[in-house]
């Protein structure tokens, strides 16, 4: 019975030691951006429009490689379309590195992308690249307020 | 002597007030977040590579235009160094955004660059881009720890 106690008490500890852990470095809201993201990407290769533009903010900034940056959700609405239209698209993307602020309420991460365009003949050509993407939580719900990326070569 | 007296109580107030809301939109923050800006830019532009370079965390990440990410300070050593030897480089870069997180220790910029370098001709050519500058408070002093950037054209 002792011992049956002991493992009890031992159980509560670690199971209030990692709720205390997930609360002190962000990890939950680290896990909310990742699964935002796996999302977000899931849309935008499948050319879901509307799914991929919905991540942002109202007031977000999309900054693309070779393009004038485009401030408000109807000019990256412009943009993620022009994007899609381009014969042979595809992208693909993910975080390596999430940050959260001790308050909660901004994020940034660094992260990879691979995407495939058609070349002049008419062949895919891949390329890759690199992204910042910076989030806010507006309404206790993680937006993109600002994305740019560039590619590697 | 009753009007003097209101005067001085107004005055007070709007002292107080001012040093809430410094406090309360961490305006006290943007401002030294612009006044690091104001200097990085000018050392980048004078070619000042340990100047430039000090800004960074240690654990920073250069993102630079058709070229690999650089993490850490010797890889961003050896990218501002590539930079600044092309023949005619010449920079600017200044913020039109900074959002700083609630806790402080977080903040994003969105910004715009004029950069210059000689054309295959030997005249001097200049691009405009944009930029995402991730800093985090490191010690009580913000660095910079996400640069990317990439070209309008």
């Amino acid at each position: 019975m002792q011992l049956h106690k002991f493992v009890r008490v031992l159980l509560l500890l670690a199971v209030l030691g990692s709720t205390l852990a997930v609360a002190k470095d962000g990890s939950g809201d680290e896990q909310a951006i990742r699964a935002l993201d796996a999302a977000w990407s899931q849309a935008a290769g499948a050319k879901a429009l509307d799914k991929t533009v919905s991540f942002y903010a109202d007031d977000a900034s999309l900054l693309p490689s070779n393009a004038p940056i485009a401030n408000g959700k109807e000019a990256i609405r412009a943009a993620w379309g022009q994007f899609m239209a381009m014969p042979g698209f595809s992208i693909s993307f993910a975080p390596n590195k999430i940050v959260v602020a001790k308050s909660g309420d901004l994020a940034y991460e660094i992260g990879t992308f691979q995407s495939t365009l058609n070349d002049a003949q008419g062949k895919p050509a891949s390329s890759a690249g690199k992204y910042v993407v910076n989030w806010q939580k507006r309404a206790g719900q993680w937006k993109v307020v600002a994305d740019i990326f560039n590619d590697d070569k």
